[in-house]
């Protein structure tokens, strides 16, 4: 576990975009043995000639064309004051997250809504680990400098991939929409999951005047600094673990030293290779593994489903069947490369991974890591069922040198957003989000999960982190897990959580609604 | 009228600084006929290493040193949870602000608080008028690359010249200053006039975890785009005239085409230049009368000043003396000589007048002016004393790419800070600001003159624009006056203004200790 975690690794996407509109009708697509549906959205795809640096004048930098989708089809139009919604694109091709935000586009015709999903400049893949899905790999078009090898170049030409300057695109091209639009007086609402509902947040936060809520899902805002406990990411994903075996749990934790121990005897990465099916020997095994259990605990959807990889519904229990379930005799090692298969292979169509196969050498997030968005976390070993690691400023920030050639600044994102002493700031400031979160996501321990406000209010499934052993059960939710689809598979929580919210945006309009008019009237 | 009016132009400073700690004891300076009383205020002088571009990372800017001026001396520290104003800085140096703004010092003992006065970025005079003050020609000292010259040397080095780097400069500093004295309970209050009056309501409304309240005196957050009319300016700097005397306002309305047509002739601008006593013949006479008038609308103080020009009190009844007490027969031209002297020359020690001294060529609040703070404005013949003139935004852009190789963002600053529907917009989201104005003030007009919400409040000097003769002689305020220290000359309306200030600030600090306590108490 040397590298921190990210939030979102873009490992595949859905589409490659060649034409200026597209239906896309991806409705079924059928593994092996996984039967993933994808709804049908219409969008056309626009592009926005955007600024790059919104902060200063320097003559030199070039425009650059911003991707976004647009559906106006329900939209009832800007005489009658209809919404418009903003997702808040994440660190990835945008048409990827909007096929997987159905949430979004279900609301639009009950609420006579335009649509729009701009992609976050720079996006594109963390890495390109070769997958069954390569026809998936595409990554983001919103890239300046003309291309994405251009403007993954340096320090220098990813020098304006930051958090404001994407809330500053959001706000330039929704004020230029809606006055196109003649839509002035239209409220728009954001929307965002992971690090897209931080934006949303801190938009409604920054640009109150642009965009009126935010449902902000699995939204971490305060994992910086010490705002919450270091060791809050792991431990929950080992409970997530821990919850559907304990026997899963403990073989697990017992796995690292075993990694250890054989890859340090003579061929033992050899060994390794050999048993986890690694293109080459690596010493990245352990990071390759943690990558596959966090991210597991963030998508334990109750469905089969294919954002990050195509996964069985409950993958967690799956993982833990098999390493569970292994005849009596299966190495600790063959248990383990067993149960990630369900995470790295469920299609089973892999016959070697790479572990290093990022055909470029650096990601937008985890440039964006090395900068701004620095979320320090440790893992504790009495809690975790990963090794030890304490969270080190100084090599953290080293590693960024040597990789992006940029130094961290790990205080600046709660001086620019706020996040220490959230309730009491906010409770008299904001208005108008919604933090909702499932318990079981390992970055529900970094979101607001108490109401700050009448107006600011936290969704969770819980109310509390509950640990003893059937306790964890209870718990529920994955990573914006309500900002998907619906599905004949959606426990009652997940109902009742996005019923909550439709009532809550409905409040938020007819409020504001309410007040334009009066004023209209005056 | 070729160019637009800026909100503050940088004459004069009082201070030179090279020691790190001073005692200010200026008390008393005279001059020819004027005697200025300024006040002896106490600070130490230190620089903090700051961030050029808060927004991006780019590998090759320098970090530069910014000033700032504190003072300890009244605050009962951060155990009893000492308050801490911050006078967020103006376009010029900070020690001259700092004088200027004895409210803040008067202030300070009564709450027990610590004082800081950072200093703006690029801080500098926007032009170096010869002036008898040379002395105070001092220019900020906040300067990146290494000095003056470099800072203003080309767009690339101007780049990060803007509000919002301003905000983050402020927002950096304070929290690592709270963070050294262990006070990071302390509450924040924010104070500033003018362009510095925007920046404080602007941080309050961005920072609402930096600071818990802002005093935004004679701040023109509206004069952007269309949200105020164009005209609003000109047309109070011509009324505060009229108040004084029809025949002074006529007198200058027909000033204008005789001085044009006196120009055109063979010899004319000669001629003009002897009249005015230039040091050349200069086509740029009407902008130089402009000025004077536009700034003495803004420092028509009750009692002698020093701020932008040494000045008698009430200084627009002085010039309207002049023009019309001059012997009968006097030509138009040599009472508007006789006038503006007031202005320029109150002293009488200017033998000439030289309207292009600008030792540099360029000044901070010109390029913002030609970048971000793009705050259009024309004349209408009607209402105005000045000749008619449309605001041309094409000829605007070009007269920015003539001079500083940039090109202005006329809609960005409503798009970061808002502007439009302020009311609705702020009154269930922003708290703690007050926008204090005085409607003599030319800047009143794109000021907050009306209440947002209950702590969102406007104090204006009157209610309403009132403009019959008799109403507007009982027009009141002029720029920020109520942020200068407190004088025997001060007018009741000043007492209860900044009576109520302080009843204000004194709420939000009451309300912010009982929260916090409450939650210490749990």
């Amino acid at each position: 576990m040397t590298k921190p975690l990210f939030l979102i690794i873009v490992l595949i996407t859905i589409l490659s975009s060649t034409s200026a509109s597209r239906r896309f009708v991806g409705t079924h697509k059928t593994h092996n043995n996984i039967n993933v549906v994808q709804q049908q959205y219409t969008y056309d795809i626009k592009y926005f000639e955007q600024t790059l640096d919104h902060f200063s004048f320097s003559d030199n930098l070039p425009k650059f064309q911003q991707r976004y989708l647009i559906n106006t089809d329900h939209w009832v139009g800007p005489t009658r004051m209809g919404p418009i919604f903003l997702y808040c694109g994440n660190e990835g091709d945008i048409e990827w997250f909007a096929v997987n935000s159905g949430f979004v586009w279900e609301l639009a015709p009950r609420f006579g809504a335009l649509v729009v999903f701009p992609e976050l400049t720079f996006s594109r893949s963390r890495f390109g680990l070769s997958s069954p899905y390569s026809e998936h790999r595409y990554y983001g078009e919103s890239m300046p400098y003309g291309g994405r090898d251009e403007a993954y170049k340096n320090a220098s030409t990813l020098a304006h991939l930051t958090a404001e300057q994407a809330l500053a695109d959001y706000a330039v091209l929704i004020t230029d929409l809606k006055r196109n639009l003649s839509a002035e007086a239209s409220p728009v609402i954001l929307f965002g999951g992971s690090y897209g509902g931080m934006l949303a947040a801190w938009m409604r936060l920054k640009y109150p005047h642009i965009a009126i809520g935010a449902l902000a899902s699995s939204a971490p805002i305060l994992q910086f600094e010490d705002i919450v406990p270091l060791e809050t990411f792991y431990d929950i994903v080992s409970n997530d673990f821990k919850r559907e075996s304990t026997n899963c749990f403990d073989t697990i934790k017992k796995s690292w030293d075993v990694i250890t121990s054989v890859g340090q005897k003579a061929n033992g990465l050899d060994h390794l290779a050999k048993t986890f099916l690694l293109m080459r020997s690596s010493d990245d095994l352990s990071n390759w593994l943690d990558s596959a259990y966090s991210f597991l605990a963030m998508v334990d959807y109750p469905y089969p489903s294919d954002f990050l990889m195509p996964l069985p519904a409950y993958p967690i229990k799956e993982l833990c069947n098999r390493i569970d379930e292994s005849p009596d005799g299966t190495t600790i090692l063959d248990r383990i490369f067993n149960g990630v298969s369900v995470y790295y292979n469920y299609t089973g169509t892999v016959h070697c991974f790479d572990l290093d196969d990022d055909p470029h050498g650096m990601s937008g997030w985890d440039y964006q890591a090395c900068t701004e968005m620095v979320m320090p976390m440790s893992s504790n070993r009495n809690s975790s069922m990963f090794p030890e690691w304490d969270y080190n400023a100084t090599s953290y920030a080293e590693d960024c040198w040597d990789e992006f050639r940029v130094i961290p600044r790990p205080t600046w994102i709660t001086t620019q957003f706020g996040g220490r002493n959230i309730k009491s700031v906010l409770q008299s400031f904001g208005s108008n989000i919604i933090f909702s979160n499932g318990l079981l996501d390992p970055w529900s321990g970094g979101s607001v999960l108490e109401n700050i406000s009448d107006s600011i209010v936290a969704l969770v499934t819980e109310k509390e982190h509950i640990l003893t052993m059937d306790e964890l059960g209870h718990l529920k939710g994955a990573h914006h897990l309500d900002l998907r689809a619906a599905t004949a598979d959606d426990p009652d929580w997940l109902l009742e959580q996005r019923a909550t919210e439709v009532k809550l945006i409905e409040g938020w309009i007819a409020d504001y609604c309410k007040k334009k008019k009066a004023v209209f009237n005056m």
